[in-house]
């Protein structure tokens, strides 16, 4: 089995080069990266060990990349338009797409677009970041967790273990939503409060108000989860409030996209989940405020 | 009937003059402003004409005031604490005390320290600020609507009346609760707002988000009126959207507040709102969000 790596990012530029260095066959799309990637390698920094592949398979374009087997889509949600270019020049017949994303609804939609391929889901737990070109530094955690939208098990559990293999904690999910979802409980309060706050993790934690409104809004997902078939213990909402006491201060993902001018993954973390616990008839009013707010913020930040 | 103005900043000092310009006896308790006010007296800028009133009865401290039949609150409600030590200098066997303040709940909480005299409660719609130490510009508008809690209603109309005199529109609410209620549908959204967005109102009433959310507060404010006893049509909330949409881009007094880093009257606008609501069975989640939201932004402002 061979692997592609689209978006080569903080995320995609990290998983992939792990893989590589265990030995699997891996393609990398770069974008501003490919010059400095094809001449001088790929330089990972990583609290599991630091460590540089001078050679790797490097492509600016999908048109010179290989069909593959395993593509693993590691651009923002908010590049998924470009995957109807993007996708067909590598895909097999059998190909299995992962969607390394954030968010809620994202497999189902392109799923719709590619009917006959396997499309499945990747959670990354992983505090990384580029750090210049070709330069990748991974901070803190790094488990992948992957599921697929029905019976792909089997090709989803030998990615796990080729992850496993290359000292990555590759899990599989045998509940793709409810993974996601729970992912949510973290990504909802903190992603979109970061922005509209200008605040760390940490300054809105210790504030009893913003404190409990990051509980309200974890409270609210796991409504909008169980409206939507996954349920959440009440335990794990906790679990989250004493996981994110215990993280360094942290800037949130939408956050360092607000400060730098790109485009926030609204759609994804927030429009999605509100729509989806709406069709099943829950209203999930902070999260929609907070959504409404990101929206106004958004325009103001692109002008 | 001679009056009191305690407070007089740039609603206090207005409508303080008006009544003094047209013969009332009208004492002001000033702040920083006494010194240049007790020697240069007051001058009004105003679009219903121009005025100075070379010497009025100003004071720096209520031992020197005389005891009144009226006074006027023109405090900030964040400033109420202070009220057990300014009224009862002042204080008659039948004062009438009418704060003319934002909010909810503040006549009641003041009737509870002072049993035996008349509080009544006035909404100012007006736009009006300080330019300088006694100096008031009058921009827009003028209302002033007096309501009380209970059958005091012929000392309010008497008011209602000396405001007329004066130039100035001083209309008797029959209900105060219901007009309490009525400011706060743009009070609400408007002024928590701006503070979280850093937005002006023609800025948030044009982005459709906001402008959705806008209207889903002042729903929610229509929600908990309708819990205590206050009916408001509908047609009240798209008065106030066309209402908003005419007028000039404008920052609310909690905006300014703000961004002068002065305590923000979240209490009297928000907490107490959120609270009628609820102790009448009826949750208001995106007031209650805002509300948390200005709660961490105040302590940030005020370190």
């Amino acid at each position: 089995m061979n692997y592609a790596i689209i978006g080569a990012g903080a995320i995609g530029a990290f998983y992939g080069a792990k893989l590589a260095k265990s030995g699997r066959e891996v393609h990398f799309l770069f974008h501003s990266d490919y010059q400095e990637v094809k001449e001088n390698g790929l330089n990972v920094k990583s609290v599991d060990g630091d460590f540089h592949l001078p050679k790797i398979n490097a492509y600016d374009n999908v048109e010179k990349m290989p069909k593959c087997d395993i593509i693993l889509v590691c651009l923002k949600t908010t590049a998924n338009a470009l995957l109807e270019k993007l996708l067909p020049p590598i895909l097999k017949e059998n190909s299995c797409v992962i969607l390394i994303q954030n968010g809620l609804g994202i497999e189902k939609s392109v799923a719709e677009k590619f009917p006959n391929i396997t499309v499945g889901g990747g959670l990354a737990f992983i505090c990384s970041h580029k750090i210049g070109a070709g330069k990748v530094h991974h901070l803190d955690y790094g488990k992948i967790t992957i599921g697929g939208l029905c019976g792909e098990k089997e090709v989803l559990q030998q990615i796990c273990a080729d992850f496993q293999n290359a000292g990555v904690e590759g899990e599989f999910a045998p509940d793709l939503n409810l993974a996601r979802w729970k992912k949510l409980v973290w990504n909802v309060p903190f992603n979109g409060m970061s922005v509209v706050l200008k605040a760390t993790t940490e300054e809105m934690m210790k504030n009893p108000s913003t404190r409990a409104l990051i509980r309200d809004l974890m409270l609210e997902v796991r409504r909008g989860a169980a409206a939507c078939g996954a349920e959440i213990p009440e335990k794990f909402i906790d679990e989250m409030m004493i996981y994110t006491d215990n993280m360094r201060p942290y800037l949130p993902s939408m956050r360092l996209d607000f400060d730098f001018k790109r485009e926030m993954e609204i759609g994804a973390i927030y429009r999605n989940t509100i729509s989806a616990a709406k069709e099943n008839g829950v209203n999930l009013p902070k999260i929609e405020m907070l959504c409404q707010q990101l929206e106004f913020i958004q325009v103001e930040n692109l002008k």
